[in-house]
């Protein structure tokens, strides 16, 4: 039996094959994007990675569908499994935001899903972290999560040398548009245009803009050179007050393909272009209104990122440490006789908050002190019993191959104070 | 938009609504799950949410299909969001167990999917810690399961007084059934009639045991008084060397509905009898064999712990911590000029791993001060200018009101030095 293409198994390592997923760099990326997340004063929050699909097509509009992973349920209901976050937020702030004060400050861990036609090697679900701020409006906020960004990369042990944050802003972009064509339906299919134009026969490009009224020309002239807003330097000024100013720069070839992006966008890049976007994201500050049928209107930012292209990078820069399921203790049992008081002090050691195994039946000592090393347990502990009957625990230090004899008691308290943090 | 029937939105606390779901609280389930098992030597796994239907159906008979979740993709595959781990652990296993050492020790923590007929509060989804060990037929790797589960329990600060395991064995209950009926085949259906034994129609259950050919009343003294076999005492004796032996009983009432199971089965209960079963599992040697259609045979344990149950205990007992978001430093900004200064000492402070917030933008003192003491913030800080420019910090300790006045360097490694844990 074969898992579903496009889906993941996570195991735990050392993976048998390097091209497997490892569950203890998942839980590390999900580690480091929480506790920095935290930092910042963010809450977590978590919605169903079911909704309704409706959720979806009203915020994307109905051509999202042949990218979901939709389907009708047993109740006749019309459901996907979620592709992205921020309409489940919007739905879960909306209900409840009377109660929580402004502003917001939430993020999620969540696992995506989209059904596109199979390419060898691409994936149907990823997890991404979300990060959003809801309820303010000056640019501070915008800077915020930007700020937020750059630590959670930071975190991973990338610098400025690694990444950087491309940042724009559609309101420069609508002006552009604005003094160039004055059929406002078209704006969103320009920003289609410009987001691709990189992938794009250069012939394509300027065709389609020319039916926009607009020349190749204007529009490069503004990617390279198109000064930035009042609120992009208020973003910029806000971040070099941090200290992060190398980790950010001004491109208004950014825009970001979706419609809903109503101010400063942003996308972050390793520096050498090898991979895809790391994380992207934006002001959306009508879409919490749209969203709530217009019950609820608060301006809104987030960004994402994904964990495919993060593991990706930080594989490629050699960031990722070892997970080698590192135990603190192994007991040797080495009679069946001293098996019961193995067990508690097995029990003992682990009530003290230690990492101990040991073999489930007796073998022989070195296959037993064989698996105490594969497993790079830091201790042995093994207890004899002396002539009169009473019980000695020596406790071998694995790196030092120090050796110490000790009451079963001292044993357990000699080993929690060395315990890992 | 609301969410689907049976689904749950994950809020932070504090929580609006007290019969609201809380994040912070499932994160803290989560912990407690991971760590225990991390003590035990168990690693981490995970699956994909959805596999092909056929998984569940080769397990369980397609009887299953009415409670799954399941529908057909936009490929026409027949696929199931998974209700139950337990077979993407054996194809996860069964495709690479060459490469684990024997015996495997996972866990995983998944969000599992049923859809049965709709009843009020009744969920259609929970999340549940599953812990397995592959490959050990001795009971010593039963009773290290079982103390795995009592510690698991324990970790929330529930005691003996709170909860019993109650244990049983299919071979005890096998060798009563073919004492007494020859047609193998019927062994199942006389397994589901034992489990469902205590919520029917006494004259039904009478009626279905004398079409086995077995009486009530034999059944009756299997359950008040079958002996132990040879296995149970070896695990209650094991579980007794640990001192554990006051959250265990035997009670041959347990036999769990599954058809799967082989040997030792067990159910976690409260003391009070309030709440369904908090935890479940046993042996299943024949399991593996069977989802990897023979290719890989290996005897296997595990058990289940579901969320929802959990937490209405932990609820029902008091034994839930507050979650209040707590945050370490909130910074008091008092003026415009000082907001470059501020933003960063902000950012030297999480940079010491401190969790810090303040407001965006220039508000009233008191407000801002109001807004640290909301956020439960141990500490402000608040900078100053000088005469000669050079800039004080003043840092307030929340619960006692003393506050000291340092330079900004010294704040900052003032605060990391009382920094939570």
């Amino acid at each position: 039996m074969e898992r579903l293409p496009g889906f993941r198994d996570f195991y735990p390592e050392p993976l048998p094959q390097p091209d497997m997923w490892s569950a203890d760099a998942r839980q590390y990326i999900f580690g480091r994007w929480r506790t920095t997340a935290q930092k910042y004063g963010f809450r977590e929050y978590d919605g169903p990675p079911l909704e309704p699909l409706e959720l979806f097509t009203l915020k994307s509009g109905s051509e999202i569908v042949g990218q979901l992973y939709n389907f009708q349920d047993k109740g006749e209901r019309d459901i996907s499994l979620r592709p992205e976050m921020t309409p489940t937020l919007a739905r879960m702030v909306a209900a409840h935001e009377r109660n929580y004060k402004k502003p917001i400050k939430w993020f999620a861990t969540p696992q995506l899903f989209r059904y596109e036609r199979q390419q060898k090697g691409r994936l149907r679900e990823h997890f991404q972290f979300n990060a959003d701020i809801i309820g303010e409006k000056d640019p501070a906020a915008d800077a915020e999560l930007i700020a937020l960004l750059v630590d959670t990369l930071r975190s991973f042990g990338l610098t400025e040398k690694d990444f950087i944050i491309r940042i724009s802003s559609r309101n420069a972009w609508h002006e552009f548009f604005q003094r160039r064509q004055s059929d406002p339906a078209r704006e969103y299919e320009f920003y289609q245009i410009i987001d691709k134009l990189e992938g794009q026969d250069p012939q394509d490009n300027e065709q389609k803009l020319t039916g926009l009224g607009i020349s190749i020309s204007e529009v490069m002239a503004m990617i390279q050179g198109g000064e930035p807003t009042a609120e992009l330097k208020n973003v910029l000024d806000n971040l070099a007050a941090r200290g992060l100013q190398n980790y950010v720069k001004v491109d208004h070839g950014v825009v970001r393909g979706l419609a809903y992006y109503t101010g400063i966008v942003f996308e972050a890049f390793d520096r050498k272009g090898e991979f895809r976007a790391i994380a992207g994201g934006g002001r959306y500050d009508n879409l919490v209104k749209l969203l709530s049928a217009g019950k609820v209107e608060l301006p809104a930012l987030g960004f994402g990122m994904g964990d495919v292209v993060l593991l990706e990078l930080l594989k490629a820069r050699s960031l990722l440490p070892k997970f080698d399921g590192k135990i603190d203790v192994f007991c040797l049992i080495e009679n069946e006789t001293l098996r019961p008081a193995s067990l508690k002090l097995i029990q003992d050691l682990r009530s003290a908050d230690l990492a101990v195994d040991y073999a489930f039946v007796l073998t022989k000592s070195d296959k037993q002190f064989k698996r105490a090393q594969e497993l790079k347990s830091s201790f042995t502990v093994r207890l004899e019993q002396n002539g009169d009957g009473s019980l000695v625990a020596k406790v071998k230090n694995l790196s030092t191959r120090e050796e110490k004899s000790l009451s079963p008691a001292d044993a357990v308290r000699d080993l929690s104070a060395v315990r890992r943090p």
